[in-house]
């Protein structure tokens, strides 16, 4: 079924709104669009750090962090966790919010934590390929699924052992 | 119109999927609902803190930090600046992401940056009854608008002069 042809699929202002906003003229339901949250970790291994090379797309067979899109009724904590099990089989302890990043082309605000990985027995899920503990020297610099997983390693790679994390954001203008 | 009624409003497992979304039975559409976003941020003028009195439900009638829902195509940076000109036509020099709250209950991801204040001249936007500048001991604390505001006033007054800033989270489970 196309979208198209069905659905919300007409831009209407509804009345008190000051923008446009997707209206089905067949049922007369309004779809508010918003950005959406994608939740992930940076989980760290000792020197090590954990990747999941992705089986689905977009950027199939490509490296990333673990992270998805945040679900209903859950903290950003808790949809960070969720993704690297999903992802990775991987238990974490989550550290403070290493990036918030804004990507308004594809509509996502990111929040992404540090993070301890608790146990490197860590195995690929349904999502991904295969999932492996990467040292510095290492990481698949080339391989990388998006710009995102870049910036977030290199903000891994230079936050400080200790003391208060400040977020990094994008590094330029999406 | 009740949306009981029209537009998506059946809960099916999509193919491929692992939890319900909200379905259209008229026109298969598929309502993915996710967290929306809040930004805001938390104006300071020398020793005092921009209120706006909330002109709409929920919590007419009382104070609040000017937030609201990012929109579509937007950096939560530029959102934060945008609904401070709405709500008290506020021009503001933003800084450092101040509190990153998950509100699990009313599916909310607020990101609160702290803000200078460059022209004390505010005045309240349609969607605020006044707006004021308080200080510290000034401040009505009986009368906001929803506890995150509270949280966000707080974290801004133990928020250090100088130096990285590290977001706070929910002082407590939601």
């Amino acid at each position: 079924m196309s979208q198209s042809d069905h659905g919300p699929r007409e831009r209407i202002v509804p009345p008190g709104d000051d923008r446009e906003r997707l209206h089905c003229p067949d049922c007369g339901f309004i779809a508010y669009e918003n950005p959406r949250v994608v939740v992930g970790a940076v989980p760290r291994y000792g020197d090590k750090i954990l990747l999941c090379r992705r089986a689905i797309p977009p950027s199939y067979g490509y490296w990333t962090i673990p992270a998805g899109y945040l679900e209903l009724h859950e903290t950003t904590a808790a949809g960070a966790l969720r993704e690297s099990w999903e992802e990775a089989t991987a238990r974490l302890e989550l550290g403070p919010i290493l990036a918030v990043f804004s990507i308004t082309h594809i509509n996502q605000v990111q929040v992404l934590y540090r993070a301890r990985l608790l146990d490197p027995a860590v195995e690929a899920g349904p999502e991904s390929l295969s999932v492996a503990l990467f040292d510095w020297a290492d990481i698949p610099w080339d391989d990388l699924a998006f710009p995102t997983v870049r910036w977030a390693l290199e903000a891994e790679r230079q936050a400080p052992a200790s003391g208060p994390l400040q977020p990094v954001g994008n590094p330029t203008p999406d």
